[in-house]
This record gives structure tokens, C-alpha cells and sequence, in this order.
């Protein structure tokens, strides 16, 4: 059951979209959160971009927050690692 | 000169964006070519989209990868406080 597939929509920006996984239902539906709420963010910030170009600045931005986020862990790893934890 | 804006220009899945930010450009090159490879990962298994709900997927593909760097960060944190840092 655990690995079972699922199909889960949720609504983005007005659009419906079905994700097919083995996610929680309640993590896909947190995630489509976050998106739907940046992409208003977003747009309030640009009126005048249009959808698409909204959705790929929004991916942009993900990912700058998340290779931050990525370089923070790396660096809280190493410094585990040296203050000798084997 | 630390502190003043740039205006950098990055194509992203044939498209030109300009970014106004303090960030290097190194680092918004770096980002716009993560989205732009995972927007043609998921093109790719997903043929038939179009560009607006696939950068869409692309967003939420990268908030569901933050989510889980996020909660590996404040999982570390946790454990370094309880092991006794102060």
C-alpha cells in the first residue's frame, strides 16, 4: 500500500493540475501551495508578465532559495564532519 | 559597488529573461540553467504539455526538492542543538 501510486490534483493559479506519486497527499497539496502562492507574489511584483514567463521566473526563484538552502546544509555537513562526530 | 543592482540576461528554455538582483552573475547563470534543464527533463516525460503548465511542474518539482533540503536542514539543526552546542 505504502508504494502504491496516487493521483492527487490540485489547483495552481487557477489551472488544474493531477500529479501522479507516492507523495502524501497533504505534501502535494502544500507544495501546489507554495507555487500558487508565489506566482501571486510574483505577478504582483511584474502585472505584466504573462503566465508562462510568471511560472519560470517563479521556478527561478525556487531554485535560488533552494541551492542557498542546499549550500547552508553542505556547509552545517562539513562542519559536523570536522568537529569529528565518527 | 557591493550593493548595486545588475541587470543580467539568461535564456531559459529559448526564452531571454533579465534579472535585476545583488546576486553574481555566476550564480543567476547557474540557477537559470537548473530551470532550464529540468523544464526539458520533465518536457520530456511529458510531451504533450505546454509551456506554461510545464514550468508550472517545473516550480513544483523544485518547491517539493526545497521542502525536503529544508526539513534536512532544521532535522540538523535540531539534533545539534540537542546535542548540547551552547
Amino acid at each position: 500500500m505504502q508504494n502504491e501510486k496516487q493521483r492527487i490534483t490540485v489547483t495552481i493559479y487557477s489551472q488544474q493540475y493531477t500529479v501522479v506519486g507516492q507523495e502524501p497527499p497533504a505534501h502535494v497539496k502544500k507544495v501546489a501551495k507554495v507555487v500558487d502562492q508565489k506566482m501571486k507574489e510574483i505577478k504582483k511584483l511584474n502585472p505584466y508578465l504573462d503566465t508562462t514567463r510568471l511560472a519560470v521566473l517563479t521556478a527561478v526563484n525556487v531554485v535560488d532559495d533552494y541551492m542557498k538552502v542546499l549550500q547552508e546544509l553542505e556547509e552545517l555537513k562539513q562542519e559536523r564532519r570536522t568537529t569529528g562526530d565518527e
